[in-house]
């Protein structure tokens, strides 16, 4: 399985399918053929290995495989179908398909009389495909909600200003998380106000290698000369209105995680939806006071209402501080004083 | 001189004289006495050491003390006379006195022809008598301001609830502060709205056994019934328009520190005032919105004129985060990344 994993990495990191590897094995554990999957459009990882093998080859054998073999008829015919064509008497998969129309596979394997076993190296696999089975299962990209503020939550100074609040280390922080992110979103109003131009750059400005998809939310029109029209990836317009259907329009493109960048508008209203999977608060040193808060109004009326999240991780960059937080409480592990 | 600090430490920590040790040494560097002060009213160290010795016995011997010899007729004499009068040959002091009135006795000794040497251990002295240095030069206690929020920076949500917005060992890490500062300060608005007892209590909710000063600031009455007025100690109130006149009138009457727990109204006029010489942010993994915010405005218009301060401290407090910061840009060194 560890080497199945290590086939799936060769896979690329995007689109609508996920990365999958597959190791055919004779009954004596011989390697009889390795396979991935190259992105939508192309075989599948247990195709992929079959096709190496003559016709015949795999029978009797155990085909190990990252994913539930899917049940599904796309661009290439289902897996599980596949598999029980070529004779393998054995499937070892780590973690269930969660796919609406592809899930199903371990049934129809079993259904044909093979043996199959499920959730070896759950865990690793898991955390490989974190992302995809994130977007599949809740059929939306997850979402990270990013902004910066000073020590008492304000965003800019009461005229506007606000370059730059936190300094080049978190800066260059961020731009290597909008690189691993599928897509970045932020509101017209920011478009309006901030003309960002969306992109994952280095401390040189030049643009690194892997670029998220811009989003803009919002009704209205993008100017003509903004920047984000001149990103290497044309950018999704969103109406923002009903943020769940927008985002399930997204991970039906592939996307399957969000880096919403703001601003505040934009952040409150995820907020307010529940759909923020992950917080990153930029926190600089430094008290503005004012009204330019980064985040607005949520809805909550009273205390009991708060979202509560939990703090996952807690970073020093150069002068500011990184605070990640993900939705609900805390473990009871983490509640002893413990000093970061 | 550390024994001269060890003996210091026998005095009590509160009051508008500081505490100080003295070592009168042989000219074999046997020791003859030692003294410490025991709080305004009483010999300062230098007379409790010498008032052990037969007059006479301290000619030609060394005193070392923790800080400067006092110049001052105040309701004792002057400890560098008095050191003059006992004849000593050498003086070893810490760090000078920075009093308006007691400062110069070095001077007066070196004028007498005694040998005088100064800054020995200065920097473990500053440290030990830090906040009375700070009140002494500056004139005013030092300021620890205190907020609890969410992530957001709110203090409660949009109908005034707040309790609980950080947990218990958050709580238990400001009534421990509360116990070290020299009083405690809130605005009559925060007495009106939540009746703070303003006492440092453990988790039972009994009474710690040093108490600080309850302070409030602001032109309200406090009402008959308040908490605070059931406090050990006699609360004391300011009128909060000078700000700095009122701390003056705090540092005359002995107070070093001052921990300044809200609201937001005079947390924000100590921060526009510049007068916040620790921040203390208990940040709760939640995020509220709304229009209540820890800190209003603070005069900042535009971005350059925030203020800046520095981390010193970060610390975990169970489901919290503790932040530590002070006045003025981070020292260089700390502009890696560093995993806190």
């Amino acid at each position: 399985m560890r080497r199945a994993l290590e086939l799936a990495e060769r896979g690329p990191a995007r689109g609508v399918n996920p990365r999958v590897g597959c190791v055919i094995l004779s009954p004596d554990g011989d390697v009889l053929a390795e396979g991935w999957h190259r992105g939508a459009g192309t075989a599948h990882a247990e195709v992929d290995a079959l096709s190496r093998l003559a016709p015949g080859a795999a029978r009797g054998a155990t085909a190990v495989v990252t994913l539930e073999p899917c049940n599904h008829v796309g661009r290439t015919g289902p897996c599980a179908q596949a598999l029980v064509d070529a004779g393998v008497a054995r499937v070892v998969y780590g973690v269930d398909d969660p796919g609406r129309h592809s899930a199903g596979g371990a049934a129809t394997l079993a259904h044909a009389g093979i043996d199959v076993s499920r959730g070896v190296l759950a865990d690793e696999v898991e955390a490989f495909l974190e992302d995809w089975l994130f977007a599949t299962r809740e059929r939306r990209p997850r979402v990270t909600l990013k902004w910066a503020s000073s020590l008492d939550g304000r965003v800019a100074a009461a005229d506007g200003t606000s370059r730059w609040i936190t300094g080049p280390e978190a800066r260059r922080d961020v731009h290597r998380r909008r690189a691993m992110a599928d897509a970045i979103a932020v509101g017209t109003g920011t478009v309006l106000a901030d003309d960002p131009a969306l992109t994952a750059r280095d401390d040189d400005g030049a643009l690194l290698d892997d670029q998220p998809i811009p989003v803009v939310f919002g009704r209205r029109a993008i100017p003509a000369d903004a920047a984000v029209l001149r990103h290497p990836l044309e950018p999704i317009t969103l109406a923002g209105v009903e943020l769940a259907d927008d985002l399930e329009q997204l991970q039906r493109r592939g996307i399957r995680s969000l880096f919403v960048e703001g601003g505040p508008t934009l952040a409150s209203a995820f907020l307010e939806a529940g759909l923020a999977d992950e917080l990153l608060v930029y926190v600089a040193p430094a008290v503005v006071g004012g009204p330019r808060t980064a985040i607005g109004d949520i809805g909550v009326g009273t205390i009991a209402d708060v979202q509560r999240f939990h703090f996952t991780d807690l970073v020093r960059l150069g002068d500011d501080l990184l605070v990640v937080a993900r939705p609900g409480t805390a473990h009871p592990e983490t509640t002893t004083r413990e000093r970061v």
